[in-house]
């Protein structure tokens, strides 16, 4: 705080909106990170370098002309592995400085909606600034639809039925404990395929799952893919790959 | 069809819409579910007997006066196990009957919007429906947002960091087999747990999570609840009460 802050005073801080944005398709939304879009005063998103952001992409038809945005572009997303030092140091310095950017907008009473692909606390990085900000700032958390809920649907698939057991799995496990995994659930969703796609392949295959197996590339975005495993012969594919292996359990 | 209806034809069969209205607060209600609520022909759903429906209370807030509507009142819930042949014969010639009375408005060109709490591919009625109907006429699944992420969110924890797994496990599950699959997992959302939250309180425990785990009863819903798992002390919870283990994998 400056020395002009302690003898003026500021303004009530702003609250940070964590809003999912959901799975892709516009449509998905809710009704409230729709309102929340239109009413903040400054949106802001994460993206990759040099991108446009895909969760900015997404609710590109709801923003108003005016609104202020914060575009934060990752030091690097999938170029290096995530156990290595240089990614996280570069990635923990870089939600260090964006955390301070939101409080110094939020510090002046502006509230801040912060875009989440999918449901914020799932998987998103929005829960790195909330962990950093939620101390010191209000702070509203608007669950959205889940990417895999957008697979599941476009794949026209139930997922889970009666008392099946759901197992939500990282690409990035390795091949023996991605078979032991599949081999203990009713249904399954792998995500995070993108570079894991052959592995991932070859321990559904072992778990002799590969016939129940859905490839699903950008589920409700443009450019969605979506076919039966088996036909899928890439070795790798994109960050928004998953897999979807659909339960079978009771029909009544 | 009649003999009638061969000579003269009939209208474009009506699409059926599974409509994922969310966990409770009708905000979370997606832009197309509430689009659809307002232009469909008739609004249907499925209620505990006497009741009003729960699905159908979620969105009251969002129907026009003037939209036909479809009851259809389950002959049991959670009055006998599932397992008993009586529940399967009653509830399967249920669906059976139901899904002829929605057959018959989608037959006359009329569209159905039917409404899933939550997600309609993730543990929903509408499921049910969708199987014996998706054959014979046009069918759209809008995915909604889970209950769980509804409970999460207001319980105000991440489920899942980095390559947390994540098991959806049913509170229906035996006590050992509970415990052993929660052991295997980083992340844990137990549903179903209304009846079962003696025994599922006692899995947790044996696999040593009590500290961690949140129980939460009709989240974001009117006379929401949400405690330590270990200040619950009751034997049984409602049916919309689950149980969250948040996963602690990596923070950057």
């Amino acid at each position: 705080m400056s020395a002009l802050d302690a003898i003026a005073g500021t303004a009530q801080p702003g609250t940070l909106y964590g809003i999912g944005v959901g799975p892709g398709d516009v449509r998905y939304l809710t009704l409230r990170g729709a309102g929340l879009l239109r009413s903040v005063d400054v949106v802001a998103y994460f993206s990759k370098r040099g991108r446009a952001g895909n969760a900015r992409t997404i609710v590109a038809p709801l923003l108003g002309e005016t609104c202020a945005e914060l575009k934060f572009e990752y030091p690097y997303t999938d170029e290096i592995a995530v156990a290595d030092p240089t990614y996280r140091d570069a990635i923990s310095g870089f939600y260090g400085e964006t955390a301070q950017q939101i409080g110094e907008a939020l510090a002046t009473g502006r509230s801040v909606g912060l875009l989440a692909e999918g449901d914020p606390f799932f998987y998103s990085s929005f829960m790195h600034m909330w962990h950093r900000l939620e101390g010191d700032f209000p702070v509203e958390v608007v669950p959205g639809v889940t990417g895999m809920s957008g697979c599941w649907t476009r794949a026209n698939v139930p997922i889970t039925w009666g008392d099946d057991i759901l197992s939500v799995l990282p690409g990035t496990l390795s091949e023996e404990a991605l078979a032991e995994r599949l081999g203990a659930c009713d249904a399954a969703v792998i995500m995070k395929v993108g570079r894991n796609l052959a592995k991932v392949r070859r321990a559904v295959t072992a778990a002799g799952l590969l016939d129940r197996a859905i490839y699903v590339e950008r589920g409700t975005m443009e450019a969605e893919r979506i076919v039966p495993l088996r036909d899928q012969a890439d070795q790798t594919g994109p960050y928004f790959a998953m897999i979807l292996i659909p339960g079978r359990g009771r029909r009544l």
